[in-house]
């Protein structure tokens, strides 16, 4: 019997297993301090494909294809798919499912989608529904930009607050029966919002919800930072990882020991990103790489991961609208 | 216990209750066929907001809190709200979730979202990790229009295959305990393609993926169409509802007594709709107001709706991509 444990926060009665998971990553990032936890590294931002579209959805379909042959499972052992992007109507995502042909369930938390996915994954196992299930998220640089923002081939000057969209995809394998780190909990968030209205400020815009629900997180299961050996969000960049640490401060709640941000551990500063990675990939491809192989090697045993989004669009901005965002988490533990 | 049934399927254990549902439209919707099955009917497509996405997003947080209210619960009685809409990055969800602080899943599959958000809701009831939950969706025309075709203003001439979004939203209360139809059985849809790639043809684009989940669902409950009262598509139109027909008749289906499109009860034909309804509140709003009356006033005992998206963006038009279609399935029974 599964059971509902506070306000917001879920204690899984039979914890799914995470059974594998695979990452890929642009260049850029292949060339980031992260390099050897990268299950693939493309060439360039296109790998040969028409589109930066095309290509995102390649690569969430490579990493949901690389977790299961690392499991030695197949395609038609997943009884269903959960997975977003970033793009209009999930449009990287749905090419990818077109191709993998499984039952498919579309998520949209932007930046948390990651999270989302895992967490609703680990519903459908607990809940019996399903014996194997596939969590995936994507993002890509230049498909990002030119929806967001501007085309890269402007070269618009971006100020110091801003984040750099990581291209990748990460996806994790989630089962019933099998070897791996647990899903043990999660707390699903509310919207959050600060009034920020700068989209080059998603750090600053995102860490109230990810306070909000790390806060949350630990009221409802009466813990403190310290059971878990690391805490990590997912891309709250320099600026937001900071504003984070102060707003739990001023809960009484240190997090000096035991907390990194995925977005900071990404890129070297000498990359230049200004103030870190962000994208639905930034979660994804450090959670399916670095992460998974910490907890599969027992440097850490338990983590509690934090995903955060943002979840405006290019009409909500123009129409002067603030910045709602949100924050969903999994505790996994091996 | 719940099963896995067949390959697509699920049966609940412990079916969740539909305990409540509301409905709110616009002024063109009000003056339709099912005008008397509908809570509240706009005045304008603005309702005195400053735009059609704030007119969306408060549809949204209208029929939510609607749907509290008839039941005579309460807004932190709400475990979790699943909801989605047409607009990118899920705008009017969004702005309506901010205003309810409940935690919140956004899901995006385009017009198949009332269904989406029916099927992991009353996972999450039957599964334990829930006593109540919100579903809801929503689409206003001219936000969707100008989003994915013309701004209305211009006054473009639209072919006959082509489509009314409807301007509404529609909201479900699912529980774990009450009185209302329950929700039986589920089906996941996959992703199908038949390679059309005309956005003002959604009806035939729609209708393959339509009658693939409909097959699977008979398939893996070894049910007959008999076995339903009725059984909905969401928003096929005209055009859809017939190629469903045929491509079932080719599968040795019967769907002359007992199959009806949403698509095509909202507007009156003299409203010169063309083909008829689509958007995420075709279904949200039929369901919500029309499908359920029936059921609680025992005209109907058992229904199957499918919940039928067009997954394209303009990224993906643009780029001359085909249009992927999914549908998914509820079995709603007294």
């Amino acid at each position: 019997m599964k059971k509902k444990r506070g306000q917001q926060s879920i204690i899984f009665g039979n914890p799914p297993i995470i059974t594998s998971t695979a990452n890929i990553v642009g260049p850029m990032e292949g060339e980031g301090l992260l390099r050897q936890y990268f299950d693939f590294i493309m060439a360039d931002n296109l790998n040969g494909l028409e589109s930066w579209e095309r290509c995102e959805s390649y690569m969430m379909e490579w990493a949901i294809k690389a977790a299961i042959k690392k499991e030695n499972s197949s395609m038609d052992k997943i009884d269903c798919i959960l997975a977003g992007d970033l793009l209009n109507q999930l449009m990287s995502t749905h090419f990818a499912m077109k191709n993998l042909n499984r039952p498919f369930l579309g998520l949209y938390g932007a930046c948390s989608t990651m999270v989302e996915s895992l967490l609703l994954g680990a519903m459908l196992i607990d809940g019996s529904f399903a014996n194997k299930v596939g969590a995936a998220a994507s993002s890509h640089h230049d498909a990002a930009e030119r929806q967001y923002r501007f085309p890269s081939e402007l070269g618009v000057q971006r100020p110091p607050s801003s984040q750099w969209t990581v291209t990748g995809s990460g996806a994790a394998v989630l089962s019933s029966l099998g070897i791996g780190p647990h899903i043990t909990g999660a707390t699903i968030g509310k919207i959050v919002d600060y009034g920020i209205k700068d989209p080059n400020a998603m750090g600053s815009a995102m860490a109230p919800a990810a306070s909000d629900t790390l806060w949350q997180h630990l009221q409802d299961t009466e813990r403190t930072p310290n059971y878990y050996d690391m805490i990590y969000t997912g891309d709250l960049g320099s600026v937001g990882k900071e504003l984070v640490i102060q707003l739990m401060q001023e809960k009484g709640v240190d997090l000096s020991n035991n907390y990194e941000d995925c977005g900071c551990m990404i890129y070297h500063e000498k990359q230049d990103t200004h103030a870190g990675a962000s994208g639905c990939a930034s979660s994804a491809v450090v959670f399916c790489g670095y992460i998974y192989n910490m907890l599969m090697t027992g440097k850490l045993k338990k983590i509690l991961l934090l995903g955060t989004g943002s979840l405006h669009s290019t009409t909500s901005y123009q129409q002067k609208e603030s910045i709602p965002c949100i924050a969903h988490a999994v505790a996994v533990e091996m």
